[in-house]
Parts: structure tokens; sequence; C-alpha cells
């Protein structure tokens, strides 16, 4: 019997990617030129999948990245005419907010403490060009309510928004006609190996780089924004991308069209509420989140305190890999990922087993 | 029959990868936290394993980046004091020259046409505290004799020397001690799927960086050279990075070592010496570079002119895939890569049905 990775990304691989990878390697995907018509079909087919999986609208341009690290550079670089508002409630928002912070454009913060989420500063966002929202910070498994977003966009319609659903997507329903630009790493629950990034952008971030960029007098990153993007409209990258990983998402995401989007939705609801409850009346685990509007879908965090290196060894001997805490947590909490790769039965027997513990 | 690939990457996988794969989709190398045992582990593999390989000096570190592509920006936010020197004889050296001379540091030019190489001017040679030189210019096939790299050295032992060596290493044999910082792209010589950089770094660019950080007012990358190296130092990463190119790398670098360096160069020569004579008297095909001393061993390219896409298709029909020239050179050049992953077998196909073109 394998491993089961629950940990939350690098995760469990997407069920199908197996397959899909010895298919690469035996017709030499690895190989093939990215500037030939071979690879502008792969493009091309993740930007129709994701386009279909996302309900994406039109105006949006779905571009790579090496990560969706990368894009906190890049953003910085383009997005941010001189005031980026951050709404922070962990390690990953804060981290933009330090980018931003060192760079020489002003970073503005409303920040809580990790597991809640601030009381939003409806004049910080009306002050600022670009607000960064976090969906679903990894670190603590808190999940921004989309009302929030909504409202922001109210406050503030002249701002690019800005998403991080790098452990979210393509749970996450969102209305695109509310943000401006949202970014993922394919490690989480689209369930590849690390080391792609996706950006997806509309005209208005297109907007604002030219403008932003035009006036630059310091470095433009080789890979910013308006390059990345004039490459897309034919299909292309900037520099040589990692090929076989856009394979693999080309092939995931027609999986997870297969399957139907409002399936893997429902099931990963249904997973993390079974859950959600058997923790609730739990004598010794507790949940970290207290606000039940904020607890993550996708990314359970439990308390564990003096229990944490135990239940991972516990889970760990019936071959499920459950992850530490993140950063200053990782010894007290203990992070369960729920992404569409992880079956309804991998996950009631997981939730059974943690019941008896 | 397999196609087999001599594109100039990527290239060919190195003929153990399909193998390695395998292994790693089935252990879940894919899965593995970047922050945990299992991962430093493997990094250190890989940097024991290129210290072997390449005979690197102590005070050198082995860096991963996205790409190589990468390496050009943050080069130039950390490497760079006030002025670097270019050595742009291709379209590769001259996007880093572009890149430098689009910052608000300076950019001096040494430049010849394709398929040449500059005469040095040692004034500019004098006036840099950065140099860059392209040890193989992957979009022409010249490459730089090492004497011209040293006599540089010698003329200036204070500026820092960064030498792309994206299509040679590790078949490039050079003194460590004589530059500073070399950078590669996996999917070349390296035969892994594209995805991930090398950058090997001493510890004069540590100095450099340190220096040139402490004061810089503007953007920090957040994977700029200190924050890469501090990581490094301890097995690490900034972020999650491509495990699994990571993974397929330490194996290849060991299979590498068993097959040993020493046979690995001389087959890449013994297959160059080949193709280079047959070419010579080939009453059609005409090399590009007409310098022999300037022709690269791992990139051969030729002058095809109106032959240029029979001959790609003659290969094709035969399940041997050539390169097209670079760029502007798309339509009247073909370039055919030489890599460790190429047998003397295949090289001698290769060469045999040319000749009778």
């Amino acid at each position: 019997m394998h491993q089961t990775f629950f940990t939350p990304g690098p995760s469990a691989l997407y069920y199908t990617v197996d397959q899909h990878a010895k298919t690469a390697l035996r017709s030499g995907i690895a190989s093939i030129s990215h500037r030939g018509t071979e690879f502008k079909a792969i493009y091309k087919q993740v930007d129709t999948n994701l386009r279909a999986l996302l309900q994406l609208p039109d105006n949006y341009s779905v571009l790579f990245t090496n990560s969706a690290t990368e894009v906190w550079d890049l953003a910085t670089e383009s997005l941010i005419q001189e005031k980026s508002l951050h709404i922070v409630n962990g390690a990953f928002s804060e981290k933009f907010y330090k980018i931003v912070n060192n760079s020489e454009k002003e970073a503005l913060l409303t920040s809580s403490e990790w597991g809640d989420f601030p009381e939003i500063d409806y004049n910080l966002v009306k002050q600022a060009d670009h607000i960064a929202i976090t969906h679903n910070e990894t670190s603590t498994g808190v999940s921004t309510p989309l009302e929030i977003v909504y409202k922001i966009r109210e406050e503030n319609p002249e701002a690019i928004i800005s998403v991080d659903a790098v452990s979210s997507l393509p749970y996450l329903d969102i209305d695109y006609s509310k943000i401006d630009a949202l970014y993922v790493s394919v490690q989480k629950c689209f369930g590849l190996p690390a080391g792609l990034g996706i950006w997806l952008v509309n005209d208005r971030c297109m907007a604002r780089a030219e403008e932003v960029q035009k006036n630059k007098k310091e470095l433009i990153s080789y890979h910013n924004l308006l390059g990345l993007a004039k490459q897309a409209a034919n299909y292309q990258t900037v520099s040589t991308p990692n090929v076989l990983n856009i394979y693999l998402l080309a092939q995931i995401t027609s999986d997870m069209l297969n399957r139907g989007i409002q399936i893997i939705r429902s099931e990963i609801k249904y997973k993390s509420a079974i859950f959600y409850k058997m923790i609730e009346t739990h004598p010794k685990l507790k949940l970290f989140v207290k606000d039940k509007i904020l607890r993550s879908d996708t990314i359970i965090v439990l308390n564990t305190e003096e229990y944490t290196q135990a239940i991972i060894n516990f889970l760990a001997n019936k071959k499920l890999i459950a992850g530490t805490g993140y950063g200053k947590m990782n010894d007290s909490q203990v992070r369960i990922a729920n992404f569409p790769t992880h079956s309804k039965e991998q996950f009631e027997m997981l939730t059974d087993l943690l019941e008896t513990w």
C-alpha cells in the first residue's frame, strides 16, 4: 500500500498524473521545442480547459510563471502604481507584504493574528491602487469570505485586486469580474509536481502594467507581466518553460472537466464537513480557526500541542502523511490538505482514525 | 523505434531519466516536503555529485534557480556594482546585455557578428566590475576559447566573472578559480525536463552581493542571491522548488559519475570530430562557424539555406529530430546538439545519413 500525502503542498499527485507522466516520457514531450506547434497546442489546451473549469471571462489571459512566489515580485513590479494594501493574517500574506514594503512602493497593512481575519479598514482600501488578498492562507487554514473581497471591490473599484488562490484553486468559485488577477501553484489542488505557477490576469492589469512599466527607470524583470502576456497571446512563453508540467496540467484539467467541477467542489465540501464535525466533538484535538465562517475547506489546521508528533506518527503508521504546522507552529499544529485528488474514502479513513485517537 | 532529439534544448532526455522518473513517481518524491530531511538529502546529493563531477572548489555554493534566464535578473541585481561588460556574439549573450542595459546599471559592450567572436577590448575589461561571458552561444554554435576567459581574469582580477555554460556543462572543463559564477539549464547537456537552473557561485560573489544589496533602495527579488545562498547552506531553497527535477538531477549526476566524466567528455569530442570532418568535405552542407578554434563541440550549426526544411524532414523520416536555426536564422540553418545522452552510435548514424544527403 502506497502512502497518501495529506500534506498541504507538495501534496498527493492528482490520481491520473502517474499515467500521464508515463505517456509524456514515452512520447518525448519533455524534449519538444517550446517554440513549436506541438507546445502551442498544449498551452492552448490548458488555456481552454482553465476557461471552462473556472468560467474565466474573455478579458483574462492565462500566463505561466515559475512559481506563485515569482508572482509577488512581478506584481510588485507591474501592478502597483504607488500604494498596495495587504490583508495579512498568516505567513504567505505577510511575505508578499514584506516584498512590497522592501520595494520603492508603499505597502499599507491591515492585519490580524494567525487563525483570524482582520477587521478591514476601508479608509486604507480607498487609498490603495493595488490590494492583495490571500484567499486561502496555507499557513493557518483561514479562508477569506468572498463577500469581503466583493465589498473591497465596491469600496474601491479603481484598484487592481490580486488574489492568492495558491491552495484553493480550482475549488475556489469566485466572480472574476470582481477581481483582476489570481495566482496559484500547481502542487496544491491541481496535484502536480512543483515547479510551475499560473497567473490569471485581466485587461485592467495589462493597462496598469503598461502605465507602470512605461515610466520605470529601474530594472524590469525578464519575465515581466507585459512580456509574458505578449508571448501568451500566441500560446508562447518568454523562455523555456516547464513543458512537462504544462503538458500534465493540460491532461489533468481535461480529467477534471470530465469529472465535473461541481462534483469536485461538492466532494471537497463533503470531506471537510465530516472532518470538521468529527473534530468539534473530539476530546483532545482542537481546531485552530475558531470562527466557522473563516475555516478553509482545503487546508484544515489542528491545534495539537504536545500530541503533534504522536499524531503525525500515528497516521504515518497507517501510511497517511499529514503536515506539521507552518513556521512557528511547526511543533504545535497539524495541517491536513483536502484537495481534489483526495478521495472520499481516503478522507473517511483519515477521519475515522483520528476520531479513535 | 523512438525519435531521437538532436534539438539544442530541450533535447533528448538523459538515457536513464525514464527509469528514474518512474521510480520517483512510484516512491512519491513529487509529494515530499521541501522542508524535510528527505529533500535535504537529495539536495546534498546533487551538491556532492556536482562538486565531484566538475572538480568544484570548496568556496563555491550550488544554488537552484527556476531557469538560467532567471540568473540574468538575479545577477544584474546582485553581482554588478556599476559597470558590466558583455561579450556579445549571439542571441543569448545579447539578451543578458539588454537586461543590464535596461537597468540602472551601466552595460559595456564588445560584440561581433553571429558565428564569430569579438576582438576583446581590454580597456573595457579593466573598467568593468562584472564581466559576462557566454561560454557556448546556443544560438550560433560558437564556443569561447578558455584562454580568453583566463586572459580577461588576468587583466582584471577584481571583476566578478559570470559564465553562461547553459549548453556546455558538464562537458565544459574550466578552472573555477579563474571565474566566479557559472549557470546552466538542466534541459541541455544534463538531459532533464526543463524547469530548473543551477547557479554555481563563489565567496567573492557573496561578498559582492552583500556590498551591492546593502545599499540598494529599489526592489530586491524574493529569490535574490543572498537569500538563495543562505538557504542553500542548509540544503534548502527559498520557496517550493522543482523537487522532481532536483531528484532526477541527483540521479543522473550519480550516473554520470559512474560513467566517468572523462569518458563523457571524450565521447563528445569524438562525436563532434566525426561530424565536423564529414561536413568539411560535404558538397552542399556548410558550417556556420568558419574559425575551427571557435566551433562548439556541443552545438553544431550548419548553413543549410534553401535546404533547411528538406534536411529536417529527411532526418525526421529517420526519426532523428534536428533543430532549426535560432531566431533570424530559423529558415537558413540547422542546429545539432551533441550532448552526453547522444550515443556514439546515434551520432555515427546521423553523420552517415547527412553524408549521403
